[in-house]
């Protein structure tokens, strides 16, 4: 028996905005016959990062090769199991894999990993309960390392990873300042997610400016958890104090166009000197392993409703690829989702 | 009794090369009646350090506050002692303090560390058994971490402490690049402090060039330790391996003119992310109480004539001030000192 597959297929590197000549759409049958320990699976939500722009270009990241072309799009799943050959495995069973932008999958029951639908909505398994909130946590207890009292600084506080560190920071009895664009997002970091103080880079028209008013708001940066890079890193890491910890997760204002040409700025690794302080960037497949040490603190915090985590849902499989550009040009809060 | 001791007062920032403006010289009677443990010292060596051009800004950098206008500069010494009234000196008994760019002073026995003129030439305890090594030691092995193998790239290589970084690295079993500016450093590198790959930065003209011999050699860069900052690190950064330790002991191409407004760069911290890098500030200052452990590795090594700390010796008082311009404009190779 054969089924039909829809599946979103990478087929050229975009240089700013992604538009159709980037992905091909496909209909596919799929052979539903299963070998043995084989699932097969029906997407139900479909990641949507900002990594996936980093894999596009086309020089080494944080892989070797780019993102093939001609493959469907790679990206984490939320999926329900259709069909089981694999013991353990029943129809209806909810389990988080990487089978990309496609509808439909059959694939060995290792590259599964089951969810939980008694502990959180099953879509957190993408978010605060996922890639996301792992790079979260393990970016901020790690390299970020904050002490109760100190301040941290988040960029694109009001994303995915940045809400999450927000409230994390928060946790750890850090004074927390939330960066994000636009006046409805900082009203979200402050009154929902408890920001001590947000700020709108959009209303900064230089690094100075914003430094100044980071200064003013702060006093200094302790640790600095950096989505962003661009002007906003500019101000912030002037504004750094003794021993300050700067992590980096991501630096989308510079994927969308310039990956391969970054964009100048002042050169600032003096302060880095006078302070003596690291900078460190952070993957979240480093701690892929450790999961278990995430879910066991924040597991219980996301069950008694202690953490905020907004999703944004798009709905729809042919929402896939234009949703990409929403992370760079959108006014959601926290995470991208399409519901297939 | 009082005798006549020669003074270079700092009076004025500098913004480009340092002028009869900046410093003025003065002569004053010095009372050399010594109280309980106080000594009389004579200065023979002055140590004259690029360090001393972050101190003239006008922002907070190592210190809250920049060095004083009206006062001595300050700087380390390698002195005599003329007269003591402290239990275990003894006219001419050598010592390290850091009475600053003068001829004589009083100190407080506490002020000063003995040297052994039998281990090294005294003048050492200024380079390579002093702050520059204590710098390039710790810096190397603590923020640096170098395995046998990997790739260690120095910029600044023919200075104080890159020259001696990379003996370092050499004896820590890396492969290392110097980078210096001009032929003859680059020989001496190679031919004497046994450099596997030397680039004379001079003969690039912009980062993307100087990156394409970088990885041509190297074949990427495991650790690098900058003392310049500027193109040379735009350049280092881009060919860094996975987990590349970036160690920032000086941004010296960033001091002369613009310390309050560095220059443009391209933005390279998307790098430290794909990478998972460190980049770390590293000063001097922090390893002092750690000294003992450095001079018994590098104690022996001088002793047996296994490290080079080649001396470039300026000779005569009024050589100072002159001689912080040669930091950065000369041809000098390891350690400048001006000889009282």
């Amino acid at each position: 028996m054969t089924i039909l597959n829809r599946q979103w297929i990478y087929q050229q590197a975009p240089v700013d905005l992604v538009g159709p000549e980037h992905y091909r759409y496909e209909e596919q049958p799929l052979d539903t016959a299963l070998g043995r320990d084989e699932l097969l699976i029906a997407a139900r939500y479909i990641s949507v990062d900002p990594y996936m722009r980093i894999g596009q270009s086309g020089k080494p990241t944080y892989d070797p090769h780019p993102h093939p072309v001609g493959i469907v799009q790679q990206a984490g799943v939320v999926a329900q199991v259709l069909a089981s050959n694999a013991a353990g495995f029943q129809p209806g069973d909810w389990v988080r894999t990487y089978s990309g932008w496609q509808t439909h999958a059959v694939l060995h029951a290792s590259a599964v990993n089951r969810i939980d639908p008694q502990l959180a909505p099953v879509s957190t398994a993408l978010g605060v309960l996922g890639m996301p909130g792992r790079t979260a946590w393990f970016g901020l207890t790690e390299a970020g390392k904050p002490r109760a009292g100190e301040v941290v600084v988040v960029s694109g506080a009001a994303g995915a990873v940045g809400s999450l560190v927000v409230q994390f920071a928060k946790k750890h009895g850090a004074r927390v300042l939330a960066i994000a664009g636009g006046a409805e997002k900082c009203r979200w970091l402050q009154e929902q997610l408890g920001a001590d103080w947000v700020l709108d880079y959009r209303a900064y028209h230089d690094h100075a400016a914003l430094a100044a008013q980071i200064r003013q708001l702060t006093g200094g940066v302790d640790v600095y958890f950096d989505n962003v890079g661009g002007m906003v890193t500019d101000a912030v890491v002037g504004e750094i104090k003794r021993r300050a910890r700067i992590v980096i997760c991501g630096q989308i204002s510079q994927y969308n166009g310039h990956l391969d040409a970054p964009t100048l700025g002042p050169r600032f690794l003096h302060h880095v000197l006078y302070q003596r302080a690291t900078i460190q960037g952070i993957l979240a497949r480093d701690y892929l392993h450790r999961m278990d040490e995430m879910l066991a603190i924040v597991g219980p915090w996301v069950q008694r409703g202690e953490i905020v985590f907004e999703q944004h849902v798009l709905h729809g499989f042919e929402q896939l690829p234009q949703a990409l550009n929403a992370l760079f040009t959108g006014e959601h809060r926290g995470k991208l989702l399409v519901e297939v």
